[in-house]
């Protein structure tokens, strides 16, 4: 019998909620390109309803002790004397997430003589050390496609609100305001803008299929090369590197977890160069 | 020699830009459907500079000045002592815009004994009195499609922003938190939702068509059906009606500035009776 040592982010500030602003949330079956969703025989939470908080325990509770294990959730991880360094020593599973990291260092996978497994429930590994826990022994995993279109969704709505000046837009609103020029001296269309994105995996390539029908200009730059037809089909223009890629237009989005692995390809940082036109989106 | 009363939203509180965002903006050649752009002999300002405001003055003044007219821009536009209304008597032509609207009421299109053309720059024409304007044989003009596109790239950010969350998430990091849970509990994703326009013209479907790799159900509904091979293109559903539509699913997007036209189309407010899952965006 296991213990499942799972960390997760604070209830809301007004406690878990009670009602949720939608009925109920679609049912997605396959991801795009045909994959199918996970399909578990059964499950004992309501879809939309949160369970990524302390409360919501990942909807897990029930589904483990029923199986006879132990199961230990808490959002307090960080500093010796927290609640997830002293449950450690004897958990065999770590879940936590990637927004609310529960770190695994190098002392404390020594500490953790039981462990096996550590889960990222979701996407992202940036709070192992992964050399350490290949030593150990350790299986790290994470959630495949778990948010890939969420994330996109999310840099569709940036790229817009970027360009349209929506936020500072707001502010004026709030502000009480109806400062048109002020509002309009920073907003574009994005119709017609050259628009690249650093990696086309399941995050870049989403991305670029939502713009397409915006009349953009769309380039990238990855490891892997794109299908000739995919390319052809969204319209989108090839780079040897994100270097490459910066003088030939203002790209906006890099979603590349691994953008530390494209060998060539400059820092985020160094691709601001080329002034005002150019954007860059984490 | 025409004397054109201009009435332009005030410039920015700290002064007319002295630099912008963008080097340039995009050059856009024709509309989708492939009606081309206005292409004027010359122009004597820089594309994507502010022209809305009172010193941008739509970049009329050297134009109109140099075939011998008068350019009064004001933006003071509201009651009897307003620039306005004291320089309308004798005023051939006013301009005014959508967002900072010069109303000509029956009482003031009955002071204008000059007046033979009122330009809306832009889109709308809700400022004027049409009646009274046709029955003092005014012409009335907008400039049809000249920001629909502009409007279309607002509706998917804004969509994008409220099943997102996203302003409400933007005010806890403003607030300094990381509330991952306040955030997180009124977010989705938009994949899988259904979203309606109420109309599917330029706007609606230009939204329609940039919401579709979104691999959301859409639906519409209009007085005039969109071609079959169009709705199949985009995988719309007609409704006969707003109110026909709403039962099938969460519409969004009202699009319409003629939505009154449509007969039998109910008000947005009385769309909202089916609940949590609907959301009105006019």
């Amino acid at each position: 019998m296991a213990k499942v040592l799972c960390v997760l982010y604070d209830d809301p500030v007004d406690g878990y909620p009670a009602k949720y602003a939608r009925d109920e949330i679609p049912q997605i079956s396959s991801y795009p390109g045909g994959q199918t969703t996970p399909s578990p025989h059964a499950i004992d939470f309501t879809p939309g309803e949160l369970l990524g908080s302390v409360s919501g325990e990942l909807g897990l509770r029930r589904f483990l002790e029923n199986a006879g294990h132990t199961l230990v959730v808490t959002s307090d991880k960080d500093g010796p004397d927290s609640v997830f360094e002293r449950e450690l020593p004897d958990a065999d599973i770590v879940i936590s997430q990637p927004f609310w990291p529960a770190y695994l260092t190098r002392e404390r996978i020594a500490k953790a003589r039981n462990l096996k497994l550590a889960i990222t429930a979701g996407i992202g590994s940036d709070h192992y050390d992964l050399q350490a826990a290949s030593e150990a022994g350790l299986t790290i995993a994470e959630i495949t496609f778990s948010n890939s279109i969420s994330v996109s969704e999310h840099v569709v709505m940036m790229i817009l609100s970027l360009v349209r000046n929506y936020i500072p837009s707001y502010g004026w609103v709030v502000k009480g305001g109806w400062n048109i020029a002020d509002c309009v001296e920073r907003s574009y269309d994005l119709e017609g803008m050259a628009v690249g994105t650093v990696a086309a995996g399941r995050i870049g390539s989403a991305v670029l299929r939502r713009l397409k029908p915006f009349d953009v200009r769309l380039h990238y730059t990855d490891l892997h090369r794109l299908p000739e037809d995919v390319e052809r089909d969204l319209g989108v223009t090839f780079h040897q590197s994100a270097a490459d890629m910066v003088p030939s237009g203002r790209w906006k989005a890099g979603s590349s977890p691994g953008m530390q692995a494209m060998s060539g390809s400059p820092s985020p940082h160094r691709a601001t160069t080329p002034g005002a036109a150019c954007r860059i989106m984490g």
